[in-house]
C-alpha cells in the first residue's frame, strides 16, 4: 500500500472537490463516520471503564472530522465531550458545532489537565491537526498537546498524530503516541512511525480511477464496512 | 414503533435542517449509504446472477438518495446503471450526478422495458418518489412505472414504494410491489401495506431529542450498523 506525501494528500483532496465535485460536507460526514466505526471496533463501549470520550478538535478539516465523529459516537451510546479551542466563523464548522450542541454533547472551555483526562475519560480522540499541518504547534494548543503527550489514556488520532510531521513522523521525544491511528483515504508517510496497537483505514469513498491514478493499492473493505484494519 | 404521516415526515425533515442545521449533503450521504448497506445485506453480490442494479432516480430528495446509493453500491462491487429522466439545475443534484459519471457509472437515456430489466438486472432500486409525493405520477414517469409494476426482478424501494400514497399505500391494483423497503429515519404510514420479504430502517442520524419529541420509538441499531432489519 502506498504511503502518501503531504503534497499527494493535498492533490487527492483537491481532485475530490474540484474534479469529482464532492462537497466537504459529504466527505467529512463519511470520514467522521469511519472514525467513529474504527473507534467502536477497537474500544467496544461495554469493555470501557466508562463511555466518556474526550474529543480534541482543531481549527481545520481534521477538527471537522472530529466533530462528525463525536456526533456518531453519541448515536452509538458513547458520551463524547468536546474541547474545541479555536472555533471559526466558517458556516460548515458552525453548523457541525451546532449539531453537537443540539444533541446535548458537552463542550469544555479549558484544556483538560492530564489528571482530568485520566480520571474522567476512557479514550481521547485527537482531531487537532491533519495532513495540512506544518510545525510548530500554535501556542493556543500548547496545553492540550502537553496533556496528550503525557496522558495514560489511550489516544485515537484521526489521520495524523497531532504535532507529528506529516512525512517524517514524531519530531522529538515529546510527541504524542496514539494507540489507534485512523488513516483517511490512504495512510500518509508518517504512519510508518506509528507504534500503537491499532491502525485502521477509513474514508471509503475514493473512486477507483483516483485510486489507480495514485497507485494507492488500498486493501479491500469487507462487505459494507466503512473501515478496514491494516 | 411509530409510523409517520406525511406531515410528520415533512416536519421532522424541516427540523433537521432548520433547528439542527444539518445540510442536505450530510443527511443524503448517510441516507444513501444506509440504502446501499440494506441492499448489500439482502442481496449479497455473490448470490446474484449478475451485479447489475438499475437505479431509477426521481426529481427530488428520494432521487438524490438513489444517486448516493448508486455510488456506494459501485464502491462495494455492484454495477449500478442509472435511469434519471428529469435532471434539474440544482447544484447538489448536478454534483451527485457528476460524481457518478466520473466514477464511470452508466446512465441510460430511455426507460428500460420490462424485458430489458428482467434480462439485464438482478435488482431495481426505486428512488423515484419519496415522502413528499402526491399522486398522480407525472407522464414522464409513466413508462418506468409501468415497467416497475410488471417486472419480475426484485425491487428495493427507498422510503416509499413509488406511486403509493404516503399514508394509504397502494391506490389500486396497478401498484409496484417491492421486495425490500428501506424506510428512512422512521417508517411512514404506508409501510403497513408492504408485503415484500425485507423491511429495513436506515438513516441513523436522528438526534435522541427529536426521537423523543415525535415518540418515534425506533429499534436499536446494532454496533456500528447504519441500518436495522425491522
Amino acid at each position: 500500500m502506498k504511503l502518501l506525501s503531504q503534497n499527494e494528500a493535498t492533490e487527492i483532496d483537491l481532485k475530490l472537490f474540484n474534479d469529482y465535485k464532492f462537497s466537504v460536507d459529504q466527505l467529512m460526514e463519511l470520514a467522521g463516520l469511519s472514525c467513529a466505526h474504527s473507534i467502536a471496533k477497537c474500544y467496544s463501549i461495554d469493555k470501557l471503564k466508562n463511555p466518556n470520550v474526550l474529543i480534541c478538535v482543531g481549527p481545520g478539516n481534521n477538527g471537522g472530522d472530529g466533530l462528525v465523529c463525536a456526533r456518531h459516537l453519541a448515536l452509538m451510546g458513547y458520551n463524547p465531550v468536546i474541547y474545541h479551542p479555536k472555533q471559526t466563523d466558517n458556516m460548515l464548522y458552525k453548523n457541525l458545532t451546532h449539531q453537537c450542541l443540539k444533541m446535548d454533547i458537552e463542550f469544555v472551555e479549558n484544556a483538560p489537565s492530564i489528571a482530568e483526562i485520566d480520571n474522567t475519560f476512557s479514550l481521547v480522540v485527537d482531531a487537532l491537526f491533519g495532513f495540512s499541518f506544518k510545525p510548530p504547534v500554535r501556542p493556543l494548543f500548547d496545553d492540550i498537546m502537553k496533556s496528550l503527550i503525557e496522558t495514560n489514556t489511550p489516544i485515537a488520532s484521526i489521520d495524523i498524530p497531532s504535532g507529528w510531521h506529516v512525512e517524517n513522523g514524531p519530531l522529538d521525544e515529546m510527541a504524542i503516541n496514539p494507540d489507534l491511528l485512523i488513516s483517511l483515504t490512504a495512510p500518509k508517510l508518517c504512519s510508518k512511525y506509528f507504534k500503537g496497537q491499532f491502525h485502521y483505514l477509513g474514508g471509503r469513498f475514493i473512486p477507483l480511477s483516483l485510486q489507480k491514478e495514485y497507485n494507492l493499492n488500498l486493501p479491500d473493505y469487507l462487505g459494507t464496512e466503512c473501515c478496514v484494519k491494516l
